[in-house]
């Protein structure tokens, strides 16, 4: 039986929850609908971050991003939704959403929304020469 | 009021005729679904031809080519499906269609296939040195 | 009825105003003309912003652009105009505007600038490991 | 006085013309409008020709290019004609253009005309291994 | 239940065994052992073929390539040896196999091979000029 | 005899242990096995250390990154298994481990994590303007 | 009457000396002579500037690098020369040249200088996500 | 004491004259003057041949390049001089120059001519499959 | 004890000595000297070739290309005497030989060398669609 | 005479010792030998420097690179001495140097090492928008 676009996402406990580490996800098969002509809108979705307790399943993950596939929805308002609805699934210490749309009318547009827990202190990064 | 996808092609007069020229086309915002796991799959097409009394109209094209996007259909199949129907709208003397598809189970597939009317015949090819 | 090039920016309210986030767009088919010699010069746009209350709308912005397409002005002059007016059509928490000239006598040329609204912290920026 | 568009082509002496030779030039600052809506096409050209008794002026060429920058004019139509006032200009032993142009509605066109003095044979291409 | 690396290689009818068209296929994930050292060699295959009553089912190609994963085998002969077993389970008109090797003591190996089906005339090449 | 793999890592004397200096390592033939599928997993490492007083040796780093072939594990627990027992076998200043995973159902994964030897100081960068 | 290399530079007066805002210039076209072997040596200058109440004009800026055609001067020498010349001629904020001078004898050499007025404090750059 | 600009190009016996083999060489750092303006072109310049009895000598060639430094030249003229002085230096069975000039109007030039030997019969070329 | 230089060369039987299949090696790493200067010359050598009854072993090739790292010797000889030395060792259907010589006086040299046994005759290449 | 490979570095006068300004340097042709295996390493060396009192001599450097062409060493133990040297012919404000070396058995290698004078601080970097 075939999979189902699906707006559930799934988690499962982050094995190395003791550390601050980083996930980098690139989704480069996002599409929806303008929500005034109606007519498809193609993205790539860059999602980083640091997991807290819990990390994201990539199967549920990839319903998810196809349950917008005939939903009418503008780009500022959709990237912001996802973000919420993956920080309210998984509350993770830190997350940042990059969505980055086809041309339209000559203009290139792309998104970047951020999330940080409360209280939560980024690591100092370090720089090694390179 | 929003434009709807569509399988009605559209054509206009081929307003040099007297010639051999080509027409290339990229199209990368391909989608349609796996008829066995329901799931969407994603191309890039490029199409080339040369046209005889008519040329494709591409705003009709762009619906056409939108048409897809909830329907299920193997690889091979919807890229003669597609050439055979663009082949009947706007009958031209040669027709290439590629279908460039994401990647699926680490395996990255391509289908070419064209189109050729009887007893035309190709211009020999100038290759001037470059 | 065609679209007509426009000084007119429009905007829409901000779905998201409660939280800093950025709306990346670039914008390759500018043109106006030298005021010395009266000829096309050509630009890349690369704008960069976080929205306040209001954030631009991208079918106006394109006609604005457009607008520029007969009018004789200078690289510094224009990319400070431009800044000028986006800002003032949609006050933004921070704007920055890059115009990428197209080469002219060997000479490759890129005017950038920026506005910071008045008491708005940039974010401190968080460097996740790559 | 600044220079002005024009649709007035002109040529020089082509000093080698006992040689079959090949001039390659590229034009990536070549707009025009669209006929249906008024609004500005962009696109690069690239012509490549074997001169007989005359060869192009660039200038004249660049201005002559310029004259369509407030035509309306559609792809087929414009590339088709440009070739022919080419060869009208400087009547070649071989001529091709190609005309690459912008996206428009998530489709890229590119247009490719030639023509061929009659009588005149192509040289053998001679590939040297490489 | 995972499946399983598997040498049955599995087909389905061509949907167009009409037409002469080409399926190309890359699969960047193919390793094997070496037969002298035991170490893990790594490549990059690439397929090209003409499908005749018969096309190649991808999964059971991936579990095909899969099942070289602990063999040990020269790259002369298991290029070689894939082609072999493709053109027995789909017989085709034509197939090229690209195996391109990972660097090796310095020195980067790739090796080609090809079937033609004894009777099967490959198509004039159609060159567009562009 | 052939060489095995093995979980066994080996070290050898720092040479410029007075020095804070870094050693950059990149390993594109990293393959494991999917603990839910059983299917092969590929990706590329990248290890960034700060040594202290022992230094990886190569050929036994490549060996224990061999040991994986067979084995299934998850992503993000491999990633830290793999960090963790390298700083367990030379204990250094500071390292990271970069994974990149090839691309499953269309979304790419890369896992970051890091260790600091506690009492380490990192070196302030010294940027050079270039 | 042909124009001619100088090393005069010319200014014009700074449309929006209110603000800091960025200049860069690429110019790939510089030439000198090498003082030891009186061959020519070849770069390019990327020169980036922060204006103060004064704009270096271009076309009188490409007559000063055009100026370096027939002198022999060493790459360290000559690259703090134009500097100092830049930045005598329009007084700016902040100036950075480098000069990325083509291979000899198997090298690569490129030399970066800086300028800042006294008391300019650098603006505080403002990271957007990206 | 310094090398010189020189007209004289130098030759050296073919050591497999016997053969018919390629040389191909590539030099980025030709400059001349353009003869209207007197302001300096640029261009890279790439010659191929196959030598007979003599090969060119590399110092003396770029003795040769460098003698255009300070001439005033047509882009046509120039190419098919140097091709012209090639030949009679060293005559070739084939030599082939092509000469890519920098932009200048926002127009980019290159000029490619040939000489094949009276006699010579340029070999089948074999393909390989790649 | 550790492998040395030689001039020998190994070879193995062709284990599919039945098919016209192709070999390509590629070499970043030949160094030999100038015979006039003595430094130091570097090349990337890229060797195909159509195996008959023997293949060159990869080890014995790579300490045959070592053997050169301290003679001194001319470009277009050592490109020719490399493929006699190979053409020897494997009497092979067709080799090509292609040596990428490292920039020298701001001139980049290529040799490209071939031997096709008596009698052979190239395979008809396939060109299919792409 | 050739000249010859040299363990003598040569100086100049820093032409401009009251700036600090940076030098660049990238030399693609270093090899020395591995002391294990006696085969020869390939890197490319990156040489970054803000001079003090004296710059190094091309020319000299060139001949200590060479030096090392049969030498065995280590990676970690070359780096660290090449800077050591370096510092030492021309005490420097600042030198970072970077060994790429080719890989090896699969594994790519890096090392980055630093020397900062006593005292020396390093400037406040001026970030510019772009
Ligand atoms: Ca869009
Ligand atoms: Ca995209
Ligand atoms: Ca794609
Ligand atoms: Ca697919
Ligand atoms: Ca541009
Ligand atoms: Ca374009
Ligand atoms: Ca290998
Ligand atoms: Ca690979
Ligand atoms: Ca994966
Ligand atoms: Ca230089
Ligand atoms: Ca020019
Ligand atoms: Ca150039
Ligand atoms: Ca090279
Ligand atoms: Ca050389
Ligand atoms: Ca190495
Ligand atoms: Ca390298």
């Amino acid at each position: 039986m075939p999979t189902q676009s699906s707006k559930i996402l799934e988690t499962f406990a982050n094995p190395h929850w003791q550390r601050d580490y980083t996930i980098h996800i690139r989704i480069p098969e996002f599409t929806c609908l303008c929500p005034k002509t109606g007519q498809p809108d193609f993205a790539t979705l860059f999602l980083d971050y640091v997991p807290d307790k819990l990390c994201l399943e990539l199967k549920a993950l990839k319903n998810y991003i196809w349950s917008y596939r005939n939903e009418g929805t503008f780009h500022e308002t959709v990237t912001n939704q996802i973000l919420t609805d993956l920080v309210q699934a998984c509350p993770p210490r830190f997350m940042r959403l990059r969505a980055e749309f086809n041309v339209r009318g000559g203009i290139y547009t792309t998104i970047v929304v951020e999330h940080q827990a409360p209280g939560w202190i980024p690591p100092m990064p370090v720089h090694l020469p390179s």
